[in-house]
């Protein structure tokens, strides 16, 4: 792994401010579970009312936390003062998301000064066993508020 | 646009049945709006409960719906007995889902036995006017339910 | 399409004089054959030297021309001094990459200050038939040269 | 890593006589240097007329070599008589390709009996120091030759 400086040094009462506002995230169900410069750790219940057609949770919602998840790594090298948003992320879903609870990880992997790439694993915890289920690759840009915008 | 054969004479009572299975999609409040061979509409508000850090739509959120306007696409040409998986999807977010409702459209591109790409567009509606907000490209697979399995 | 505006009125000179230095386009045979604002079309012969194993032309050199399709789409619209850089993309194979020539057409759909997106298709084209065989979508930075750098 | 099972004990043959058969890696001077199940290396030289317009290696033809490394990871595993297709893949750029050399590894994360997942990274070897400049994520597909095709 690699060993990342912050730039905001009180980065981790930011990212649990902003993971609050999200209420994708609490909707969902999933909160923060280890966070640490360039990543974080997510932990998700399985919830009936976010399944698909055969009552495994749905890919896009399975997206949505990793999306957080690969958003929230980036976020920890972020300027105090910059806003985050998703540029692009692609997922590959590996195995269906059958489950009792599911674990989300993102992790930096190139910090830019304006884009920031990461990457995320979804795990699915099936009878006490876990097993890779879906990974993303995503692009976060960092916006700089000006004191005009 | 394309002019794609179903193989299901009654491809939309099986839409519309394996569309409500899936809770995700009623949870966020989507609904199915037009449905051709190939191609999908959906139609979901914006919902205070499913947004991002700044209040507009949280992008994963966006990607379920965008999911599975691109899987029901492919799903209406596929066998009666066929099931659907995502293989993977990208997404490419050109602008903050900043909107009073969403629609979501998607079209297979190319159909295939076994994988059917098919691409998928979000559009935000604000103050009466319509916006690209993202795009989607993905791959579906057809999983035929054997007697078997 | 889209009806975009140039900042630079002598894009076009700027386009062929950019490609002429993209010795990987020479190499593999690549022309232009349309430019306009936010779109370039391209041409290229079937090459022994850049097939796979069974003889189609290779999915990664068909990509090396689709990623320039994109880019110069992205880089019509950048301002005069501006370098570009791929950010990422994603291509998806339709069908093998049988044919005498192929064709490559780049379009902006989402033109940003830094970032621009851009999608691209390439045709085959096999005993006078054309065919869609790939898609990319892909973001493009502008990059501005200063003063300093 | 994973350790994967091959099914075909004299895969490595295999490969090298497929890998031959792809005239594009020849042509762009890319060699197998390390193999094995579920994994594969490749070198390259840098090639003046394989650049982009500042004369650094183009993305393009990084992704051309991403992809036969992604490909080849997934074909160790795949039956003797199988053929392979990529089905999609995506890179992201995360540093100029600057260098005198590249390196290139291909590693399947996720092995299935259709579908096989798997990564790769591109390196840049500049002044003998060793910089990750791509990743990759592609999906790859088996193809059972019958007697009838």
């Amino acid at each position: 792994m690699n060993n990342f400086q912050v730039q905001d040094p009180d980065y981790e009462t930011r990212i649990h401010k902003s993971f609050a506002n999200q209420t994708a995230m609490s909707t969902l169900g999933v909160s923060i579970v280890k966070l640490a410069p360039g990543m974080i750790e997510f932990a998700m219940p399985y919830a009936a009312i976010f399944t698909q057609q055969n009552g495994f949770l749905h890919a896009g919602i399975l997206s949505a936390a990793l999306d957080s998840a690969c958003g929230y790594s980036a976020y920890t090298l972020m300027p105090k003062d910059a806003d985050i948003l998703t540029v692009e992320f692609k997922v590959n879903l590996l195995s269906p998301a059958k489950g009792q609870s599911f674990r989300f990880v993102g992790n930096v992997v190139k910090p830019g000064r304006t884009l920031i790439f990461s990457e995320g694993r979804a795990y699915a915890i099936d009878d006490g066993r876990e097993k890779l289920i879906a990974t993303m690759s995503g692009t976060m840009m960092t916006m700089l508020r000006t004191a005009a915008s």
